[in-house]
């Protein structure tokens, strides 16, 4: 008979902040969470056991938010083994069925090291990036090949373009997926191979990142195409595909991962439920492999705003066990103009994307990245 | 060089209910969607030809909803191409980035026959289940096993009694993953044997459908395993693995699957963004393989409305192309003393799960579960 005993097992802790509406008390609210979260059955049907041995989750502490009538942060623990130390059973426990409720809302996970020790992240983190780039001491430039529908020949083109006129990254649209007018594999190895092609002409390594979002029985042969093709990094939205599939893929062949938020709105949409951008976006997405996080940067056309910008950098910079750090990429509605006002709320450790406006200012691709690169460096100049 | 062309490329709708706020307009809001989903660029920068060629997503009815001030019906409608006839990209299109704006809620997917036709659908759903089971003119009955941290033995015993008691379905209560405490093959093994004994003797089909919820790399193995032992249905919740792998697993090993909603709360908990239970659980867990979808029914401890329940479950009823029925499974606070309640709202076509009340009516498992038995009977004895 398997024994549970263990009650010394490492624990994790998830910050919930749990909004009381009505007539629940804070102290039932938080009890049935830890119930919720594991044995899922009435307090007086579990035995006493599985308390004593740590399996029901545990209060460590409930704490009036200041300044707010309702609002409480809520710290508990659960033993790290009720993972199983994967991905989906982790999603599971913090917030599966709890995610069926309202007023709670996920704002920060504290990991031992004997938990993050069974993750990898990054492949590369930032520091792989940069030595892979050779680019240090400024943010990154990003540009996407779109939009969706150009011909192959098109996409490889502008794809060549962006290229020459410098960038460092190149990433395909996130809608630009293995549709029939523009298939997967043709269309990686006629864009990988324009941007090969400038890459041997000016000596740069800029590196272009296919979207991969071909189905679970599909999706390892798409990556493997890519990487026979020389392709470094891809890009993938974890909600799409499932969130272990992108660490499988980090983890399995060792490549870039660009994290997409494509999905995930709906966690962020309710400011009293769900998880924060810098929870999800940030340690999770880099807990399961991505070197770069990308979300709607504050003032674009979606709703982020500069808090929860800032706290996902500093979720996706700050020490994580010996996982490496990942780049914050703020998108969605930047433009050259904008960028002024951003370089100091970023700092140096940063990828700035730039699409639609950018495909605005000139119908000159290479000119039009080339000012992007210039006002970069104007930016970060010594 | 690959053409586009096919203007007349079958196309499907997406029903989305968007609330006006503050100084936007209707017409703006619904063009706005009809881009971000799919070229994603400034308007005078998308070629005419993606217009002309359907590429671009187009606005096929605004109507303001009746007695609410700023609400809208929006129907949009996508060439089915863009989809690439793949899970991830599906849901890409349909609310990948615009699940990052607010007010925007998917209430309804119209799919044409041609799009549905490249989907199987559950492998057995209603008729085959009730073949499988030989149960007919009743609802279902479901009930778990639980709470996680039991050990091997106490799992396997309770299946064996609950399959004594004569229940349809036993299920893994969703947190039993592969811990080291029950770890799955050897729980599913045991579990699976006991189940078999119990169907030996009474001449009962009564199947144990276990958790499933693996990694990337090792979800397909532990399916493998339990089809190996003689499993014919499994519990998976799509969220936490990806929407796809469900559908391979289903289309690959054409095992019953039971959906589980964890991690899908944040969809539904806000009324004017995400989408309804309608669609996520009902529409698109059909779409993928949900032979039963699990929801929280109204009047339990979450919040589903009996609105959204009846909705859900007419979605799971309803004709779908050549896609079978799939039973609807409230679940989450139902006890017997609540089952007469349920009846006339759910009909035959129903699974009833009840777990923790009968936990607490008695330590005799058979017994409770010859209580909640002779209840359905006697509820839809003709």
């Amino acid at each position: 008979m398997t024994s549970l005993k263990s009650p010394d097992e490492p624990r994790f802790s998830v910050h919930y902040r749990v909004t009381v509406n009505g007539s629940s008390d804070i102290e039932n609210l938080a009890r049935d969470i830890t119930i919720e979260q594991t044995a899922e059955a009435p307090i007086d049907c579990i035995p006493d056991r599985l308390f004593r041995e740590g399996i029901i989750g545990r209060v460590e502490s409930i704490i009036a938010v200041e300044g707010e009538a309702y609002a409480h942060d809520v710290v508990i623990s659960y033993r790290c083994d009720l993972t199983g130390y994967t991905v989906p059973q982790l999603l599971n426990v913090v917030y599966g069925n709890i995610s069926l409720k309202n007023n709670i809302k996920v704002i920060d996970l504290d990991f031992p090291g004997a938990f993050l020790d069974r993750f990898s992240g990054p492949s590369h983190g930032i520091d792989g990036i940069r030595k892979m780039l050779g680019v240090f001491g400024r943010p990154l430039a990003c540009m996407p090949l779109k939009p969706m529908g150009l011909s192959i020949a098109e996409l490889s083109s502008m794809a060549g373009a962006l290229a020459r006129g410098g960038v460092d990254l190149i990433k395909d649209d996130h809608g630009i997926g293995n549709q029939r007018f523009h298939p997967f594999r043709e269309r990686v190895s006629h864009c990988q191979e324009a941007v090969y092609k400038e890459n041997a002409r000016s000596g740069r390594a800029t590196m272009y990142c296919p979207m991969v979002s071909g189905g679970f029985d599909e999706i390892e042969d798409q990556v493997r195409h890519a990487v026979k093709e020389g392709v470094r990094g891809i890009l993938i939205a974890p909600m799409l595909v499932g969130l272990d599939t992108v660490r499988y893929i980090s983890t399995t062949y060792g490549i870039i991962i660009i994290g997409h938020p494509s999905l995930t709105g709906t966690f962020f949409s309710n400011q009293e439920h769900g998880m924060t951008p810098a929870v999800l976006l940030g340690t999770l997405f880099r807990l399961i492999g991505a070197d770069i996080s990308i979300f709607p940067g504050a003032g674009g056309r979606f709703f982020f705003t500069k808090k929860e910008c800032g706290d996902l950098s500093r979720a996706l910079l700050a020490p994580l066990g010996s996982i490496k750090r990942s780049f914050p990429c703020p998108a969605g509605g930047l433009s050259i103009e904008k960028m002024g006002d951003l370089a100091p709320e970023y700092g140096v450790e940063t990828v700035f994307l730039i699409g639609g406006s950018l495909l605005r200012q000139s119908r000159d691709v290479s000119g039009s990245t080339e000012l992007f690169m210039d006002r970069i460096r104007s930016l970060y100049a010594p």
